[in-house]
């Protein structure tokens, strides 16, 4: 199936991407003491979301530090998922980006091997190290655009008089937009540069990072994203679903905090229609 | 001990970085028959071409498209290589760039648990992306400046009026060198720029990809980084060396390639020795 496809079912499904984040150290005792914690913790909070997230994101860091097992943990997690719901997209937040030939190495490795749908991508190196990543019509990429963090400010915003990097990114990667299948990052802390990114890049849905603990608002996201029908955004929640409790009920728990985010972005969207009228 | 020590050994035992892009379907066939094809390749590239080695360098996308088999090659190879000389750095080329907690995990499991001295980093995410990567003294980070394929012109040269987007990297590169832990890479394929840079950071050791198949120059690779003692750069060299032959005499022909790099190089210094007299 298209990328573009998939991409459309799953943000009709649900604009949450639930960001698998998962720190050994954070897990609850009682999956601690589990052989295989990470992967179970996943398992379990798949189970507990699934019928209200459209995507998932893994970060490689992760799963890298738990050295070989955690590229079978990547691979089992995908696996889980995927028997879900067919209709949830699965993101390898691996930040990757280097020359052509290798990069081809690391789309085989991710986009293939691992069966993600999608994967982020740094530009810094420009198109040759984009494009083994979006060549295949199947797959997709989101383009490092704007982050959330603080270090956001050292390069990103630098500018040209015209316009700044995070612009010019934006706009290259709608002439990248070949397939239909690349995105955005753009940092839920930064309201105004993102809407200033949508009109640059009026059709690439954009994966979102920075709510909760970074201190990005939910609100305005869903706002600028909203086309009226969907949100044409993945905007991701980690720590506040994943670690909503720390106890034995850290699976309900999950589940709860994602109906909540699921209920209040379906609020600001039937509050957006209305003003619309 | 120290980062900046182990580079000042590595340096003055060799400028040549051999890149270990040990790629499974390129392999001879006297190997690819081996169980464990590419760790045993990597082993006897090393034993053949250490003498003339100051680091090896192992890209991880060729590494990751092996899977969880890849990790274990990684952690072998480091193994394999410190055991023939403690004095040759070993980076890991993974190009890694994430927010701070992230990048902790990245730093993790790539300097400590695989025991890499050095990894490659891309800062587009701005400091608290670099940070963890160069807190410990005893590690380090070649931050990438300007690369040398053809997609390095599509943001790295973007201006302010004032400087290039690589020179701000290569400055800021120099405030965050407190550690004596930073350097840079950049490409052989641009040596005008290379000697600005040069100027930028005076001190700061540099990681040089390009010499060879991208057409990269290495006499002014050599020239503008030798400061009359050493040359303060890491060269590397992958395909030229590691592929010189592709029959059952690849080890041989891959020393061949490597002394007679080393040899250009000492003649290189030589003449500019003579010429700065």
């Amino acid at each position: 199936m298209k990328y573009s496809e998939k991409m459309m079912n799953a943000l009709r499904r649900s604009s949450i991407c639930i960001g698998l984040d998962t720190d050994i150290a954070k897990l609850p005792e009682i999956i601690k003491e589990k052989n295989d914690a990470v992967l179970a913790f996943n398992r379990a909070i798949a189970d507990a979301t699934f019928k209200k997230a459209g995507a998932y994101k893994l970060n490689f860091a992760f799963y890298e530090s738990l050295g070989e097992e955690g590229w079978i943990i990547l691979k089992e997690s995908v696996r889980h998922i995927r028997s879900l719901s067919p209709d949830i997209l699965l993101i390898a937040d691996a930040k990757r980006g280097d020359i052509g030939n290798t990069a081809d190495h690391y789309a085989k490795a991710i986009l293939h091997d691992l069966e993600f749908d999608s994967i982020t991508i740094n530009p810094y190196m420009g198109y040759d190290s984009v494009e083994p990543f979006i060549r295949d019509p199947d797959k997709g990429a989101f383009i490092l655009c704007l982050t959330s963090n603080p270090g956001s400010h050292d390069f990103q915003y630098s500018t040209d008089g015209k316009m700044t990097l995070y612009e010019r990114i934006a706009i290259k990667s709608v002439d990248w937009n070949q397939h239909q299948n690349c995105g955005l990052v753009v940092g839920a802390t930064h309201p105004d540069e993102m809407r200033r990114i949508r009109d640059l890049a009026a059709d690439l849905p954009f994966l979102i990072p920075g709510i909760g603990a970074q201190g990005g608002d939910l609100a305005s996201a869903v706002r600028i994203n909203f086309n009226g029908d969907y949100v044409n955004a993945m905007i991701n929640v980690s720590r506040s679903v994943i670690y909503a409790s720390g106890g034995n009920d850290f699976a309900e728990a999950a589940e709860k905090a994602a109906n909540e985010m699921y209920a209040q972005i379906e609020k600001i969207k039937k509050e957006n229609k209305a003003n619309n009228r």
